[in-house]
C-alpha cells in the first residue's frame, strides 16, 4: 500500500487564556506513513480510533519547566492524551493485529508503540463501544471510581456536592454517591446539564451560571463530601458550608487552568472544621483499584445501571474545537474525537 | 474558715484585633467562696494551680453564633481553658482531697466540678512539675504527638517544616520529626527562639521576621510534611515548595485569629501535587492515642529525652498580659499562669 497521510495535532503556542484552535494547536497533514513497511523495531503500529479530550490537557500547554501532572507539550510536536486504537501490525508477541489498545497516544492517525508498558489491551467482554474506554471505562471513570473509594468515606444519609456534575467524572460520582445512599447536590453550567444530573439521580441540581452556589449549599448542606473539579468561588462556598469532618476530593480546578486563578478565601475552615482535603493523581490509585474497576464498571455500563453519554467530535481536524469546548464547558457530554471508524 | 476571694478573669468585650488586657478581659475580685461550706451537690471543689494560655483561646472571643472549636466566651462570665488543680473537698468517690485534676477550667481561683466526665486525675508517676500537665503532657503535647502519629506518614530522610517551632506544640513536633530521622526546618519570630529550635535538633532554623520563608523553603525543601500553626503567607510558601504527595497538618492559623486573614494563593498545588491537607481537633484523636501518650510522654520528659520549657506568668491577674503575649508571639515559651502554689 502506498503511504497515507499521518494527520497530527501539533502544539503551536502557549495560550495565555483559552486555547484557541489554530493558535494553541494546529491541525497538520504534512506527514505520511507507509503502514506496510514502516520499521517497528519490535514494537506495535496502532491506528488511532478515538482520542479523549479532557480538562487536564490544558495543563500541559505551558512552559516546560512549570510543574504539573505530566510533561508539558512541546511546540511543533503532537499533543498527547488518552486514546483507543487498533493494532495494525505487531512485532510484539503480546499483541496481534486487530487488538484494541488503550493508553496515552500522540494526537495523530498512527502511532508506533515501542512496547506495551504504559498501554492496556482492551478485552471488552461486554461489547461496549470502544470510545467508552477513554471515558466511563477509562481515565475519567477511573478518576471518579478510585478517588471516591479512596477518599469519600461516604456514609448513608450524608450530603455530597459534586461540581461539573454532568461531565464524565462528575456524573459518575453522582451515581456512586447515590449508590452509597447519600443526598447528592450537583452543579453544572447549563439547564440541559441540570436536567441530565437529575436524570441520573441528583437530589438537587442547579445551573451555577444562573443560581448562586453558596445559597444552594447553605440551604441544602452542610456538606460531608465535596467533589471539586472547579476550585475558586465554588471551593470557597464548599469550605463555608462544610460540616465538621468533611472530605474534599480535589480532582481539578478548571477555574485555574485558563487564567491562573485568584487567591482563595475561607481556608481557615480546614482547621476549625477538621477538614480532610486531598489532591490525587489517578495513576497513583490504579495499582490498588484497577482490578476492581475493570471487574465492575464495564458490566455496570453494559447493564444500564451506570449511565454515560458522549459528545463525539468527528475527525482529528476537530481537536482544536473540542479542546476549547472542554475548557469553556460548552461540550454537551464527555468529549471524544472520532479519528477513524472502528475496525 | 471564712470566705476567701474567688478571683476570676471575665470576658468583657469581643476584640476587633489583639485582645487588650482590661478590654477583652478584666480581672475581677468581687466574688468570694467559703471552701468549707460551699454546696458541692455530689461534685468536687478544685483549687486552681495552673492555667494554660494557648493560641486557640482567641477563637472563643467572638460572637456566640460564629463556628469555632468550642463555644464562645460569654460577656461578663469567666473565660475558660486548660488547667490543673487540686481537689480541696470531694463528694465523688473517685476523687479524694489532694488529688490533682486536669481539664478545662473556668479562669477562677476555685471551680466546682459536677463530675469527672471531662476531667482526668493526674497520676504523675514521674514527678513532673504539675504545670507540665497543661503543656508537654497536656493539650499542646497531645496535639503534637497525636496529629503527628495520625497524619505525618513520616519517612526517614524526608523534609519537615514546622512553623512556630519554638512553641510548646512546634518544639515537640521538631523533636518527633528528628526521632523519625527527618531533616527538620523550623521557623519562629525571634533570634532567641531560633537558637532554641537548633538546641532541640532543628537542622535549619530561621527567624521569619528577618528571613524570607519562601526563600528558605526553596533552598532547603521540597517539603514532605508541613506542620502549620500559622496559615497565610507561610501556608502559601509551603504549598509552593511542597513535594508531590506531601502532608500538611493544619494545627492552627494564627495569622487569621486577630485580623481574619487574607485569601490564600497557590491552592491549586493541592491538585497538581496530590497533597493531603488535614485539619483536626485533638479531642477527636484522644481515644486512639491517649493511652500511648500518657505511657510515653511523661517518661520522655522526665528522662530529659524530650525538651520542654515554660514561661510562667505569676497570678491570675496576669492572665490578660499572657493572653496578649501568646497572640503576638512575645511570650518566651509555653505560657502558663501560676494561680496558686502546688499543694
Amino acid at each position: 500500500m502506498a503511504p497515507v497521510t499521518n494527520a497530527r495535532v501539533l502544539f503551536n503556542e502557549i495560550p495565555t487564556g483559552y486555547p484557541e484552535p489554530g493558535r494553541a494547536t494546529v491541525y497538520d497533514e504534512s506527514k505520511t506513513i507507509d503502514v506496510d513497511t514502516v520499521a517497528l523495531d519490535g514494537g506495535i503500529l496502532v491506528k488511532t480510533l478515538y482520542l479523549s479530550v479532557d480538562p487536564f490537557l490544558r495543563e500541559m500547554m505551558q512552559e516546560p519547566d512549570e510543574e504539573s501532572f505530566s510533561p508539558a507539550y512541546i511546540i511543533g510536536e503532537p499533543i498527547y492524551g488518552y486514546g483507543v486504537g487498533v493494532a495494525v501490525r505487531s512485532e510484539n508477541g503480546d499483541v496481534k493485529p486487530g487488538d484494541n489498545v488503550y493508553g496515552l497516544f500522540s494526537f495523530q492517525s498512527y502511532n508506533i508503540l515501542p512496547n506495551l508498558d504504559e498501554f492496556r489491551i482492551i478485552e471488552n467482554k461486554h461489547n461496549l463501544p470502544l470510545s467508552y474506554y477513554v471515558g466511563v471505562a477509562g481515565m475519567p471513570g477511573k478518576t471518579a471510581f478510585m478517588a471516591w473509594k479512596e477518599y469519600s468515606r461516604s456514609k448513608k444519609g450524608e450530603v455530597a456536592f459534586v461540581s461539573t456534575g454532568a461531565g464524565p467524572v462528575g456524573s459518575f460520582v453522582i451515581q456512586l454517591a447515590k449508590l452509597d445512599g447519600m443526598k447528592v447536590i450537583g452543579s453544572a453550567g447549563s439547564d440541559e446539564k441540570v436536567e441530565y444530573m437529575k436524570s441520573i439521580g441528583a437530589d438537587v441540581a442547579f445551573n451555577y451560571k444562573t443560581t448562586n452556589t453558596l445559597e444552594v449549599l447553605k440551604k441544602e448542606g452542610p456538606l460531608d463530601v465535596f467533589w471539586d473539579n472547579v476550585g475558586g468561588e465554588t471551593f470557597e462556598a464548599a469550605l463555608e458550608t462544610a460540616r465538621k469532618g468533611a472530605r474534599f476530593i480535589e480532582c481539578g480546578m478548571i477555574t485555574v487552568y485558563n487564567d491562573g486563578g485568584k487567591p482563595v478565601k475561607n481556608i481557615y475552615n480546614i482547621v476549625t472544621k477538621s477538614l480532610s482535603v486531598n489532591g490525587f493523581i489517578v495513576t497513583d490509585l490504579e495499582p490498588k483499584y484497577s482490578k476492581e474497576f475493570y471487574n465492575t464498571v464495564p458490566q455496570l455500563v453494559a447493564s444500564g445501571q451506570l449511565k454515560y453519554r458522549e459528545h463525539v467530535y468527528e475527525g482529528l481536524e476537530s481537536a482544536g474545537e473540542a479542546l476549547l469546548a472542554v475548557q469553556m464547558g460548552t461540550n454537551k457530554a464527555k468529549a471524544v474525537i472520532k479519528v477513524a471508524k472502528d475496525v
